[in-house]
C-alpha cells in the first residue's frame, strides 16, 4: 500500500518517559511478517482511564477493558494486530483471559491491571498458541529505548499506510511533564466514544478518576470528531496511562482544577494531532477536510450537521473530484435532521463566500473555490445563523482507492 | 452512461388509462438535448395525495406541494429535469408561482391543482423563460397515447441509466382497475418520507384523504426502505393521482376498508417494483442487495439495523468485491444504535447459515456464499433473536463507478 499523500513527513522522535518498558515483535498473526504484537509494561503506581466503542457487537478485549477499568491502575498494555477477536463468542473471551492470566502471573500483578486490545479481521479466533508462545520472548526483550516507539506504533497498524505518533511537552504546577501518544486507524472510522486505537502516556501524577473526566471531554472534540466512512469499529479504544513519575507540591483536586489547564490544552492538541493523522490515512484519501459549523442552537446540533456533511458520499466524492459542487453541502445540511432556516445558511469554501440569503451570492466566482479544492487541506465553513452552537469535525475525500482497498481487504 | 446491468429488459408497455393527457419535450434545461420537461393533464375530479422529503433544505417545488396538497384535487403535474430549483431563495419560489400561474390560467383551474417537481443541479436558478416559452407548445401537443409514457419517464431522468415504469392490474369492489407509475432516482437516495420522484396514476375512485393514508403506509415499506448512498435529496416527492373514472357501487369508508385490500397489495407491489428499479440503477451498482432483519424488539428497530447494514460503505464495498466478509455485517449491526445480544445474532447470506451463538458456525464453508455473491441479487438474512420486529430494505453495492460518476457529475 502506497503511503498516504497526507502523511506527516516522518514519525516523531519520542522522548524518554520514565516508568515504561516496551517492545514489539512479529508473532505470525499477520501473514506478511510485519510486527503484530506489542507490549508496554508500566511501573507500579500507573493510573489510567479509557473509553471504548459504543458498538453492541464490541470485540472481546473491549468487554475485558469494560470489566477492569474501574480499578484505575495499569501494569501492562498488550495489543495485537491482524485479528480483532471480535464476534468470537465465549472462546474469544477465554482467549483474552488466557493472555491476561499468563501476563499477570509473569509480571506478578492483579489481572485487572492488564489492558488488552486487538485489531484486524472480525469473526476469526485469535491464534492463541502463537501469542502465548511469544509472550516470554516479548517480556524478555522489553527496553526503555524511546526509538522503539516507532515499532510499537507499527505493530498496531492494519490498513494504515503510516504509523501514527505524537508528542507534546506541557506543565502542571510549574513542573515540566511530557505526553506521548500512538494511534492506528484508516477505515471503519466513525468513532463513538473513542477511535480505532489510541494509547497515550504521561509521566504526570494524575489519578484515574480525574484522567477519566479529562479524557472524556478531550475525546469528544478530537477522536469523536472524525469520520472516514461512518462505519464504527467493534474494537475502538483510547487509553491514557499516567506513570505518576512527576509529582506536584499542589494537590490536583478535580478535572476542573486550574492546575490542569495547560495539561488539558496539551492533551487536546496531541489527541487532535493523532485524530487528524487517522483521517489523513483514511483509506484512499487525497484530501483532509475540516468542517466548521457555527450558529446552530447547540454545540451538539452543530456537530450533527457537521457530521452529516462529513459522512455524505456525495460531498466527499465532489471534493475528490475537485468540483465546487456546494449544492451537495446544502443537501447534507438539509438531511441532517437538525432544523435550519434556508435563508440564514451561508457557506464558505476555502474562505470564499458562496451563498447569502438562501441562494447563491450575487457575482459568485467559482474559480478561486476550484483552486482551493485542488489543495490537500480543504476548509468548509458553514453558518446556519439561528444560535451560538459550534462544532468542528474532520474527514477525508472518498476516492476510487477506498473501493479498491475495501473490495479486497478482509477486515 | 452505460445502462445498469440490473435494469429490467425493457420499459413496460403501459395500458390506456382514461382521464389523462400527457407529453414530454426538450426545452433546453439539460445541455444534452434530451427530454427535460413533461406535463400530465388530468380530467376534472382527479383526487391526489403526496409525500415529500423531510429535508430542511427542501427545493422550491416541494414547498409549493406542501402548501397545496391539502386541497386534494389535481389538474396537472409538470416536472422538469436538469435543474432542481433547490436553494434558489425567493427567486426560485417565484419561478414556481410563475409556472403555476401560467398553467392554471391556460387550463382554467385553481392554482392549487397544479403539481410541480424539479430534479437536477442544486443551487442554480431555473431557466424560467425557456420553460414559460415551452408551455404552450407542450399543452398543445398533449395526447392520450399510452406509448408516450416512456417519454414521460425519460423526461424526469438525470443520472438514471434507464427510465423506470411499472404497471399492475387490480380490483376494488369487483371492478377491474389499473395502477401505473413512473419514477426516477439513481444517486442521493435515502428517502425520508418519499423517494426522489415517483408519480402514480390509477383510474379508481378513491378520495384524497384515503389515498394519503394508503400512500403513507405503502411508502414506508417501499420507497422509504431503499438506500443507495444514504444521501437524502432536497427534491424527493411521490404523488398518487386517482382519476376516479372507475366508480364502485359500495362506498369506500376508510383506508382500512376491506374493499381496498387488493388495491393496497397491488399498489405496494408497484411501488416496490419502482423502488427496486431505483436501487438497481444506483450509481455504479452491479448488485441489488435485499436485507431482511427479524427478531428485533420492533419493526422500527429492525429497520434501523437493516439501514445501518444497507448504508455501510464497508458492507457495500465487500459485496462489490464479492467477498464473503460477514464480519462487516456484524460491525454494522453493532453500530446501529439498537441494542442487540451478540450470542443471539445469526447471519445468512444467500440462505447459507454463517453464525451461531455469537461466533462462526462450526464447519462453516465459505465457498457457496462466495458463489452467491457472484450473482446479481444478494440476499442477507439477519436474525437478532430478541423480539418479533422485522424489516426488509434494499440497497446496491458500492463500486468505483459510483466515485467516477459523482466526482464528475454536478448534481
Amino acid at each position: 500500500m502506497k503511503k498516504s499523500l497526507l502523511a506527516p513527513r516522518s514519525f516523531p522522535s519520542f522522548p524518554f518517559l520514565e516508568g515504561l518498558k516496551f517492545n514489539a515483535i512479529t508473532c505470525g498473526i499477520k501473514n506478511n511478517k510485519k510486527l503484530d504484537l506489542m507490549l508496554v509494561v508500566m511501573e507500579k503506581g500507573t493510573s489510567c482511564a479509557s473509553l471504548v466503542t459504543n458498538s453492541y457487537t464490541a470485540a472481546a478485549p473491549i468487554k475485558w477493558i469494560k470489566q477492569i477499568r474501574k480499578h484505575g491502575v495499569a501494569k501492562a498494555l498488550i495489543v495485537n494486530s491482524g485479528n480483532a477477536n471480535a464476534f468470537t463468542g465465549s472462546n474469544g473471551f477465554n482467549n483474552v483471559k488466557l493472555i491476561v492470566k499468563n501476563l499477570s502471573s509473569t509480571l506478578n500483578c492483579n489481572p485487572k491491571e492488564i489492558y488488552i486490545a486487538s485489531t484486524g479481521v472480525i469473526g476469526e479466533q485469535l491464534p492463541i498458541n502463537k501469542i502465548l508462545k511469544s509472550l516470554p520472548i516479548l517480556v524478555n526483550s522489553l527496553s526503555e529505548d524511546p526509538k522503539n516507539w516507532k515499532n510499537i506504533a507499527d505493530a498496531i497498524c492494519t490498513t494504515d499506510t503510516f504509523s501514527k505518533g505524537s508528542i507534546i511537552n506541557s506543565e502542571i504546577s510549574g513542573k515540566k511533564i511530557k505526553i506521548i501518544g500512538i494511534a492506528k486507524g484508516s477505515g471503519m472510522i466513525a468513532p463513538n466514544m473513542a477511535t480505532m486505537l489510541a494509547f497515550i502516556y504521561t509521566d504526570a501524577s494524575i489519578n484515574s478518576e480525574i484522567l477519566h473526566e479529562i479524557l472524556k471531554s478531550v475525546v469528544e472534540e478530537t477522536f469523536n470528531s472524525i469520520t472516514v466512512d461512518s462505519d464504527t469499529s467493534t474494537s475502538d479504544a483510547v487509553c491514557i496511562f499516567a506513570t505518576n513519575k512527576i509529582k506536584f507540591s499542589d494537590e490536583i483536586k478535580s478535572a476542573k482544577d486550574p492546575l490542569l489547564v495547560n495539561f488539558i490544552v496539551s492533551l487536546k492538541k496531541l489527541c487532535l494531532d493523532l485524530a487528524k493523522q487517522i483521517v489523513s490515512d483514511g483509506e484512499g484519501a487525497n484530501k483532509l477536510i475540516e468542517i466548521k459549523v457555527s450558529g446552530s442552537l447547540s454545540n451538539k446540533k452543530a456537530k450533527t450537521i457537521a457530521m452529516s456533511i462529513a459522512n455524505s458520499l456525495l460531498v466527499k466524492t465532489a471534493i475528490a473530484g475537485e468540483d465546487a459542487n456546494w449544492g451537495r453541502i446544502i443537501m447534507a445540511i438539509g438531511k441532517s435532521g437538525v432544523k435550519t432556516i434556508q435563508k440564514n445558511i451561508s457557506i464558505k469554501i476555502g474562505g470564499i463566500n458562496i451563498t447569502r440569503n438562501g441562494s447563491v451570492e450575487a457575482g459568485y466566482n467559482e474559480e478561486p473555490v476550484t483552486k482551493h479544492l485542488k489543495g490537500k487541506e480543504i476548509l468548509l465553513d458553514i453558518k446556519v445563523g439561528i444560535g451560538k452552537g459550534t462544532a468542528k469535525v474532520w474527514t477525508c475525500d472518498l476516492t476510487k482507492e477506498y473501493i479498491d482497498i475495501n473490495a479486497g481487504y478482509r477486515s
